[in-house]
């Protein structure tokens, strides 16, 4: 406990010196301060109205918590749901102070940029860590065991509306953009004169920032539960104890990493460098703590899935890498020559393909994991493997600070060299971000098996009998809902970006002088159809998700919930894989005809790819990411609720 | 016994009634007669190098289980692989023999082409269920029970090669003609000029009749499979006597339909009228005499359960429908006015919801079957929605004979009133067609159900140990296999096509005076190329299907094939249902465009429907199809292998 919280300690006055030391940047002239201004308004105006949706819900579930199981858990759902919120916005805040001084920091250097960027990322990352670590002490100690199934049910139930919320939010912001802007305008990216370039640079914030440190804070807070569940259950305190030591180690070598990397960028290191040592050093650092800590112990097992765990997430990282990148792109990039039509074709086969290897390197990992430590074994692995989360979702959050950044350079019209050093850090953020897609990925299944053994415990459903068909039934539907939910997403996102697009239709038809950039377009017009088409649709994925697990245990039992689980998780995980890759590829295969391959910009081929990229937007950034949380907030309110339910079943 | 031989013999006289009716008829003038015959020679020519490259195979696992289990097995598994052939075989070179003389028919009037295009896909539709039910009986009479899985399994293996290899070939073919064709050289569909219309029109020969003949075949032999062992389980002989009535009673009642629509035909009946009309009375005679056993033998849930299966089917049908017709495809094609990727996304959209009131009515109509009968129950449901298979193939089959005749009567320059009853007469089998996909997708689930608790029994698997992450593991592994084996059927479209493509366009650059339509394309090397590269890539796939459930089993154990099932099955249902309606759903928007609606043909909208299409074809005649064969092959291979290697595990 006292490495736990010295851990937290650091990590929050890191924080506090990482915050202060981005606002003491200059926020650069009046006119990136200005832009800055716009998106920051943008986005804190959608984080609230989003609060006004699902708190509310929030407060009925506390209420119904404390009228069957007790005050105790209410509040515990409350914390992980107020962490998880604090852990978004705060990030999201820093980051939207962050882009402008970025791009001003541009004017005088990669090293300064780089710093600024990623110490904006930073502050997130470790937020997201110490907050969860927080929240989990809090109610560990304060409610015990029993209530922390609650604080991350919390969690759990905030990243879904968020990942949503904010996937909707982006993506309609994003595809309007492009459709009017680029297609039919022929504006650039970022382009001042496109009355949706606002809402699209606020959709990074609150979709790629607020929406994924929700998703990540789950991920941490829910393998770290099934993790301290499943010790307690079959090593009683010290299978707490070594999870929350596991924990503090991955915190503590994120803390090292993160200054690591601000100390080489500050002697202008070359970013690529800067990153991959300070991400390279945070796991060594991390793995040589657990190694110790094992010996120790004389618990070498638990080193051994700690680093089965960590081998795991880097094999799935490079995995999807090499299927987003180099030569598969090129070859999907070719196939665009054909024609939008062979374009998604192939990009659809190639994210189906992806799965098999990945799925593979998932099943040996669990395999190893149950073979060395048993049912713990495979829980550790997925916490090793999001053990130094800090470090890892840094760099994933400097992705879209340095992208924003961009924005900013171009509509305030700063030198053309600026926007080249943000589209350099834009580009090495997307490389390193496959990396952590890998994590998201292979942390949700690992996690999500965990949590389905925990399920088992909790509901006393030690066996599935094959004679009887309602696990069949409950497996059938829990695939159908990994379907019917991305059906839901995807069409909130085409319904939304279709208001998009006919907002910018009638202003650019309306309001003379847009194009030619004399008079400047509505922004808060199109900010506010992007919210409004956000927030309608985030609500009915979010209920389904809670509703299913209840409806099948009321109605079949725990049989069928049992089904439920098993038929989602191992649907989700595919279709997550082969969302996130498919989108990957196509964004990277236009990426690489707008670099001049297969005859660049505006050729017959580049306008396939820009097909497949729009259809990938919807796949890789709302219906694929929503799916690692859907599975695992399914299990745990299938835990949760039998809690309640169970005694009557 | 009595009943099943006379329904057997009946069909078997109606077969050769029905088959010289329609040989007597003329093939039309020289030119229709040599098209046809072109036809016919490349489809034969496709079918006997497909059987060179999978009866080897076939030869040496039944060599295999000659050594392993004995010689009854391995001539029951030659038996299921043999007939199976031979019901795809024989079905198209009859289809094959309808083509022209229904186009010549047309000249005479609606009554005479339905009259023969009917007759043609009736002999079809005969010669599966004659043929099933004859080898079954053989096999089971002579080898006893033990020998039926063999059976089953020689039908599924040949099914999925036909499925696969008869998929790339059609759909490589049409798209191939399509880009070069329609989009590139603005070629009407069936123009003689295009070197790719013979390769196309044979690609439905192979795929649509060939292969779905084969596929049918095995859906019809497997359900009756594992109501045949289920029952012998549960009630002995009578168990399997109680089968094999409801299955003849199925063929009578088809028998009688086949003839009414005969008669009505001949009557000029509206053509829409008479296949209905056919269609209501199999069901209604069916369940009659159903109902009349049921109560004879004191055994009325038997009734219930064939009911349930019957409407399961209808609704799962009425559906498909739904989802791909009417305002949902109106509002598809409106997705289209923005462009290719929103009419991908919104199709993949719908395609992914559909899978929800489908799964649905699966899961009610297994749960209540369960409920009524057991296990039993479940299997005689999937019985019950097949049974009528033959008058329902018939519908089925004669689809492709009409589209041909469109086909011979366009390339052959006969009269335009021809093709317009050619084409009232595809439009209407596209519509029964939807019929038939419910049920083939109704009865993939609830045989991989029944297969499914008959390998629990045969393995001795009556629980799976939630504790021992082995199940899912396997069921993780059986989700990626839909995933992959789509990824590989799909890639093997797209490949193919591409030769195709350029294939097409060296034709028309090296030999002068193709489009002008002065001089002959080259079909046969288009032929050739189909042909080359169905068979070098169905190969994969189906020794995928094969090998999986074995590698689990030997390195895991039965815990993790139980898992490959359950997996395989809940992911591939519903991937087998959003590829099957999002491809119906994207050519109907095309169809609905091309009608004059949104701008018609030619339109910026149109061409984006046109991607829609394009994108939709492997979806709904290669990958998709195929899946609901790859559920079943898995789970009889389970049965099999476990029943060679058993006793060593």
């Amino acid at each position: 406990m006292i490495l736990l919280f010295s851990s937290i300690a650091i990590g929050t006055v890191l924080i506090i010196y990482l915050t202060l030391s981005v606002l003491d940047k200059s926020p650069g002239n009046e006119k990136t301060e200005r832009i800055s201004n716009i998106i920051q308004k943008g986005a804190r105006s959608f984080l609230f109205q989003e609060y006004t949706v699902f708190f509310p819900i929030v407060i009925v579930l506390a209420l119904l918590f404390t009228f069957t199981t007790g005050y105790k858990q209410a509040l515990s759902f409350i914390i992980g749901s107020v962490f998880s919120v604090l852990a978004g916005f705060f990030g999201m805040m820093i980051a939207t102070k962050s882009n402008a001084r970025t791009a001003w920091g541009a004017t005088k250097g990669v090293g300064e940029a780089l710093d600024i960027a990623f110490s904006g990322g930073a502050v997130m990352g470790l937020t997201v860590s110490v907050l969860g670590l927080l929240g989990l002490s809090i109610v560990y100690l304060t409610f015990g065991l029993q209530a922390v199934s609650y604080y991350s049910l919390g969690a759990s139930f905030v990243a879904l509306f968020a990942r949503v919320g904010g996937g909707i939010y982006t993506k309609a912001a994003d595809v309007g953009a492009d459709i009017v802007g680029k297609v039919e305008s022929n504006l650039p990216e970022d382009d001042p004169r496109n009355p949706a370039v606002i809402a699209d640079n606020v959709g990074d914030n609150v979709g790629d920032v607020a929406g994924m440190g929700a998703d990540l804070y789950e991920s941490y807070v829910g393998s770290i539960f099934s993790g301290i569940a499943l010790g307690y259950i079959l090593f009683g305190d010290k299978g707490i104890l070594n999870t929350l030591y596991i924990v503090g180690f991955g915190l503590i070598a994120s803390i090292l990493a993160i200054i690591l990397v601000k100390v080489l960028s500050k002697m202008n290191t070359e970013p690529a460098l800067a990153l991959r040592s300070g991400t390279i050093a945070s796991s060594v650092v991390f793995l040589i703590f657990s190694l110790a800590y094992a010996i120790i112990e004389k618990n070498l097992n638990l080193f051994w899935v700690v680093l089965i765990g960590n081998i795991v997430g880097v094999a799935i990282g490079l995995i999807t890498e090499w299927y987003t990148s180099g030569k598969k792109v090129e070859k999907l990039a070719h196939s665009a020559m054909m024609g939008p039509a062979n374009v998604i074709i192939s990009g659809t086969a190639l994210g189906m393909e992806s799965t098999a290897v990945i799925t593979i390197i998932i099943a040996v990992g669990t395999l190893l994991a149950y073979k060395i430590a048993g049912l713990y074994g495979i829980a550790m692995a997925g916490v090793g493997m999001l053990a130094t989360l800090a470090m890892n979702l840094s760099v994933d959050a400097y992705g879209p600070i340095a992208d924003n950044a961009g924005g900013v350079a171009e509509m305030s019209g700063l030198d053309k060299s600026v926007r080249a050093i943000t589209d350099k850090l834009d580009a090495l953020g997307n490389t390193t971000a496959a990396m952590g897609k890998g994590f998201a990925i292979g942390s949700a299944a690992l996690t999500a098996i965990a949590l389905f053994a925990n399920f088992g415990s909790t509901a006393h459903v030690q066996e599935i009998n094959l004679q009887d068909p309602k696990m069949f039934i409950g497996a059938l539907i829990g695939a159908m809902l990994t379907f019917f939910f991305s059906a839901l997403t995807m069409n909130a996102v085409g319904d939304a970006a279709n208001d998009m697009v006919e907002e910018i239709r009638r202003q650019i038809k309306e309001i003379p002088g847009i194009l030619s950039g004399t008079s400047e377009p509505d922004y808060q017009s199109c900010i506010k159809i992007a919210t409004k088409g956000a927030l309608k649709r985030m609500v009915l994925p979010a209920i389904l998700a809670i509703l299913a697990p209840i409806i099948l245990m009321v109605g079949l039992g725990v049989q069928a919930v049992a089904g439920l689980l098993i038929g989602s998780t191992v649907t989700g995980v595919a279709l997550a894989i082969f969302m996130a890759n498919s989108g990957g590829a196509w964004d990277n295969a236009k990426k690489y005809v707008e670099e001049g391959h297969l005859g660049g910009k505006g050729s017959f081929t580049h306008k396939a790819t820009v097909v497949g990229d729009t259809v990938g937007d919807p796949y890789k950034d709302t219906a694929g990411p929503s799916l690692n949380i859907l599975i695992k907030l399914m299990a745990i309110t299938s835990i949760v609720f039998y809690s309640i339910v169970g005694r009557w079943l």
